[in-house]
């Protein structure tokens, strides 16, 4: 499907993992963000992607500029993000791009800059069963949805998960061991919007799964902003007599 | 504990399953109310109980007037409640008056008058154990409570529960079965709040569990207003020049 | 502009005022309902209206099945809309159907069954200025405002609104006598979305303001959900072994 | 009124104001933190105060292990605030302490670390009147107050305010010149509670006017946690089988 003007995506991804990990390679042996960009093009956004260990980590102004929604997936060196690259990507959700937080995620810098938060939680790796429930079925993140959907394995995440209440909680998991899990949530921030998503653990194929596909397309549609009005500081006279 | 003036509390049963059920009545020979009505008098409010089959349901003005939170437990006769009744209570709810529903109640005229929606959820009957996890652990609602309990057995209730999004998200449900459920939500409507609690299946001795004490005693505490404000409409001229 | 599918919108109107006001009849000749459904009309919507005094309000089952977005007017009847057809529109906004509600349909049967509060506020006559300011500029419903526009005059609508929180609060009202309104607020009940807009007093040309008709024109985009869920009551025994 | 566990306050000021310009001198002649300090103290709080110039701003880790709730007042300087103190204070917040943020705060360095936004706004200084609306009556932090209280002079500050939607929205201002402002945002941030408060300018004598303070005291109180639980990062293998 191709549109006139399609939604501009940029994947970004640590890209450690495939680097080091021999089963994380053969799942992904492009790496978990081409395998993201692949299905993001197939469903039509103009999409492209970036890894840390490139200039910039690949975010240069004018690719953040040029970018509407920006996915999000790191893990094992949130802490090699220099802070004056999350700055600018923070600037940019402010002034209207959107942001997909995947996973991990939950402790990149640039998602605890906006939450303010810690975005500790709970984890276990056990190879269980996740299985998520719709909690807001006329939400457009949930468009296609069936009441819920399975993954097996995944990794567990649980409460308490230290965020910020969601402005909008669209999916809940539920996990085989006996943990709960707020798996899809909706911030603004500034003219930009934040969408956390939580399945996809490096060592499993979680990203070929048709409904996590779903789940991030209905994401990216949903954070994109048509018309961003950057917020600005004014003094005004114009007012008063 | 005694106090000074101490919260006016009124359980309100419908109090048909006690009639009918004997194991109903071997778990609450006196009643839910009187049950619910024990540790909350224990815990140092003032309560009382009424139920359906006393005139106007045990819910005179005068009671009404008189309480400061109202408890709500019903299920089998929900259609039997008059309007006029149910008029009076959300009056009362938005003039100050707490209201904490439990259990069935998601299906009670008075919440679904309070939320505008539906009430409806998916729900089994299976013996199974439920996991509740502490979402706000700061919250007063989660007060003394630990990361998570377990009923065992209670039944199931899963989403999509077709509720508003509640303004605070304090409790999440883990079934064993595989759902999960938003299992304590706080809402404000007018000078009032109300807080729905879910656990409570009438044949399982769930209002005995201390921690399920706990929450609705919590639960009160936090539904009572101090100086509720009544809504009122006003014609103002004064502040025109 | 044409669409294949376009979103059909039904614009209620009570009717009233336009038979019994000279002053009303001059500025809405054809009625609030065709005022409104004229520019909806002509944004390209596929619009019908409906009025009170038809029978069922216009508001049978399957015009109301064949409306996407229900706009709604009122002000002197709320009383004689009767409850049956209230609950039918509860119904369908449950559903799905959005629903924008005007102004006077603060105290609408069909607003304050959605609500759950008694939707009271002050107000006053004065022929004044109000100033809207937009709080969320990067929400659909803001979609091609400046950051505030003016109606003068207008009556006075003011604090307190008794009302429960928006999920989303996007216009707040200034008034030159001294008060602020939450004038642009956002619901979600079921499936359907309920948008509540303030301005139009019905002696004063309001409707024809072309920033209120963009308002009301993305509130309509904005409340039309695609693919609506019906909340459904489900005994499941599925996931027990 | 003396209790026997009074809630810990300190009030944090940056004190540069008082040093530079006569007109805050004769307003403030011990410093905004020791007007704010004094009627704290005599609301039965166990008060204290720090300032940008002493040794670690005053918050050593010791001050902010002993303190339930914190008060911030800074303009000229948020940039000499150390990151490495700010971080101390997110910590504690989230870790229960809370925050109550003052006027031009509202660009303070913590406060734009737990909202995740810029803090812009519009602002005029022309002696202008406010008036602050109370929009949720119930809520602890409007006790006492009247629908509504004014202020005069006091500088604007407008809307659009870039903050996250407030989870509750107390007051709203309306100002002579022309502009509305969310002037009571509450947040849960971990286990802290962050309340924004709009007046204060340091030309004009707000903290002496008694409904200001009452909004301070009420903050105070609302913002205090009385078990704060932290979160966690844990791993768990326990519920496996």
């Amino acid at each position: 499907m191709a549109t006139p003007n399609p939604i501009r995506v940029t994947v970004w991804n640590e890209g450690l993992h495939e680097l080091k990990n021999e089963a994380v390679q053969k799942i992904y042996p492009d790496g978990i963000h081409n395998a993201i960009a692949a299905f993001l093009q197939a469903a039509g956004f103009a999409t492209r992607t970036a890894t840390l260990r490139q200039p910039e980590h690949g975010l240069t102004q004018e690719v953040l500029d040029t970018t509407d929604v920006l996915i999000w997936w790191g893990h094992l060196a949130h802490g090699e993000v220099e802070d004056a690259i999350v700055d600018r990507v923070q600037q940019r959700v402010l002034a209207g791009m959107g942001l997909v937080v995947l996973h991990s995620g939950h402790h990149s810098k640039i998602f605890k800059r906006l939450m303010g938060t810690s975005g500790d939680l709970r984890w276990r790796e056990a190879d269980e069963k996740e299985r998520i429930w719709v909690i807001e079925p006329a939400h457009p993140i949930a468009e296609g949805l069936p009441e819920y959907f399975e993954l097996q394995p995944e990794e567990m995440y649980g409460e308490r998960f230290d965020i910020p209440a969601p402005e909008t909680l669209v999916l809940v998991s539920w996990f085989e061991g006996g943990e709960v899990f707020r798996s899809g949530c909706c911030y603004q921030r500034g003219s930009g919007k934040v969408f956390y998503f939580r399945p996809g653990h490096e060592t499993y194929p979680t990203y070929y799964q048709p409904l996590v596909q779903q789940v991030i397309i209905n994401g990216v549609k949903w954070a994109y902003t048509r018309t961003p009005v950057a917020p600005r500081v004014v003094a005004v006279k114009e007012f008063m007599k």
